[in-house]
């Protein structure tokens, strides 16, 4: 019998390698005409049939979505795309599917990357993270008729033609401003991006309007920089040290958080005592430091759930129409913003035995264990 | 011309999903015997050949290699599996590979993942972590013709039949006693975890080894349990409050240093100054924290570049016998093991300008953005 003509047969008979016969039957641009020829007059000859096992691969469930995995910000407090990949990974294996992550320096290269597994078929569908103003993505996807979802809004897009889910970050300074309201602070500042940042400029947003709200002055109360905590600390230090300083601080991001923490320990005072600071994302640092750091969460085990969900009906074809899906922060309260902490178990004298009578219940248990 | 039958077409004329046909070619220890019965010969009677596209599928690249994503202990301050994935993807998207990631909650769910894996042709390799002693998965693994490669040492397995990659953790706490040492200590302490976990005690053995070569004592100097930051505090407490206490700690873990310095710090002592704290993972809060962290770091990159480059050795069948790499971690120097700090920061006054002139270059540098 004869035997049934492989890929490797016609690589080794048009002199090419298997990629260049995988990309004549599925890529031809990437090809010079002259080896194109080649390759498909090798292709003929041998009666080689691609298509066959190409198209049954195409109807084939891969159990697979793709998400490209961003760099983590470990200099500063990054971590909740992190967190996202976790309970993504937990929220898609809970439906039979696992996630294949990928790297990519920018968008560009995302969309290769798009490109390559959807060409091979590696992936049934796809989680797009970080949206911005000009995101090319959703444009190329919805092209190719891709399955997809966003973790983030399509900025500056009137009506976006895709499933997005998001959080909302205007929500979460707003209640951050409204905590320390209640807590007695009238001057409230904020610690920004530059404007521009679709997630920045919703935070932002929710801040003033939170302010305006209550009628709290917002006039040189708000400064704005590149994120990271030296820039957190140089801001902190601009509205401390400006003619009328606020007395709480809320932030756009915990690392310019933590700057603001910093720069307040150098005027010998106490974030939550002198000058109350709340972040936003609830970083693993945030309930490590000392005092703790107030800090708005996002759901992200709600997100990711959410994002399985919609992307799996997509993929399905029972998604009638795009998705969204607005899910709700919310502010965790720490020291920097008021929880009272043991103060009295600093003044204990060292080595001495007093510390432990005035430990908390948890502390003590903890101890016990 | 007569259509080639296809998986639907038997399901449909058994009463059967596509799942029960697949499974009847793939995994038929999972049927009833009357329902393989049936489906088996309702295959026969319709000329379907299911062993084609598996076959083709088979020797066919994937171009993935499959990864069990831990939790991350961000509880605690985990996250060098997290570091770990990025790395990884990195080093596998060098090569032209993507990692998928799938959730287990054990060892056993975890091989279940891979056989299902590796059943489907979803992954050309695995990348095993977290391993320990009594581990089933290589072994399992290897039973299967598996390609894969650990992260970890086989604890206790004497002469391991596969590939690994590991960071020698004794030579880190090793160091860490030595950088100790040359700051002066001479009672340096240990916090550990239980004996029996394959990279505590070999963290330990470190410790023990660099101490007696230095002719340091080590009685009354060690404390274990189980790692967290309320167990590290009550450690450090035991050690701080012994008749003759440590003037320096070595920790396992980050977490564990954390809790250490809150006990320093409840005894009114500051961490650097009054006693001498090295954590080990070098985790994203020890740069956070003030005083500064210093610990342990993992070259993680190295690992995982290291895992890539045996992992497509194994699958290109060019590895001929396991190999083994140990890597070097280092100690990352801050403020809790000596480096000093500008203290006199903290004494200038609350909305003074005197601050500015006292930051040091960096900060000033920063601030001038």
């Amino acid at each position: 019998m004869k035997k049934r003509p492989t890929i490797e047969m016609v690589a080794q008979q048009a002199g090419v390698s298997r990629q260049t016969v995988s990309n004549a039957a599925n890529a031809p641009h990437r090809l010079r005409p002259e080896t194109l020829r080649k390759v498909l007059g090798t292709i003929d000859e041998l009666g080689y049939r691609p298509s066959h096992a190409a198209r049954s691969l195409r109807t084939r469930a891969t159990q697979v979505i793709g998400c490209r995995l961003l760099p983590g910000n470990y200099g500063g407090t990054g971590g909740v795309l992190d967190r996202l990949l976790h309970a993504l990974c937990d929220a898609a294996w809970a439906k039979g599917y696992g996630v294949l992550t990928f790297s990519a320096a920018n968008d560009d290269e995302e969309i290769a990357v798009f490109d390559d597994l959807l060409r091979r078929n590696a992936v049934d569908g796809l989680v797009l993270t970080h949206t911005h103003h000009g995101d090319v993505r959703p444009a190329w996807l919805m092209d190719q008729s891709a399955h997809f979802v966003a973790f983030g809004r399509p900025w500056g897009v009137e009506r976006p033609a895709h499933s997005w889910v998001d959080v909302d970050g205007s929500a979460g300074t707003a209640e951050a401003v409204r905590h320390l309201a209640e807590l007695g602070h009238t001057r409230i500042g904020f610690l920004g991006l530059p404007e521009g940042n679709g997630v920045g400029d919703d935070r932002y947003q929710g801040w003033q309007r939170a302010v305006d709200a209550l009628a709290l002055p917002s006039k040189g109360l708000i400064a704005r920089a590149e994120d990271g905590v030296m820039s957190g600390k140089a801001l902190a230090e601009q509205l401390i040290t400006s003619p009328a300083p606020p007395t709480a601080l809320v932030c756009v991001i915990d690392a310019m958080a933590v700057g603001a923490v910093r720069a307040i320990e150098e005027h010998a005072m106490e974030s939550g005592r002198d000058l109350a600071v709340i972040g936003f994302d609830d970083s693993p640092v945030a309930s490590l430091l000392r005092p703790g750091l107030s800090s708005v969460r996002q759901p992200i085990e709600d997100v990711a759930h959410k994002l399985i969900e919609v992307l799996l009906a997509e993929i399905a074809g029972t998604q009638r129409r795009p998705s969204r899906a607005l899910l709700a922060p919310w502010v965790v309260v720490r020291e920097s913003s008021g929880l009272p902490r043991a103060r009295e178990l600093r003044r204990s004298s060292p080595h001495g035995g007093a510390a432990d009578s005035t430990l908390p219940d948890l502390n003590r248990k903890e101890q016990g264990k």
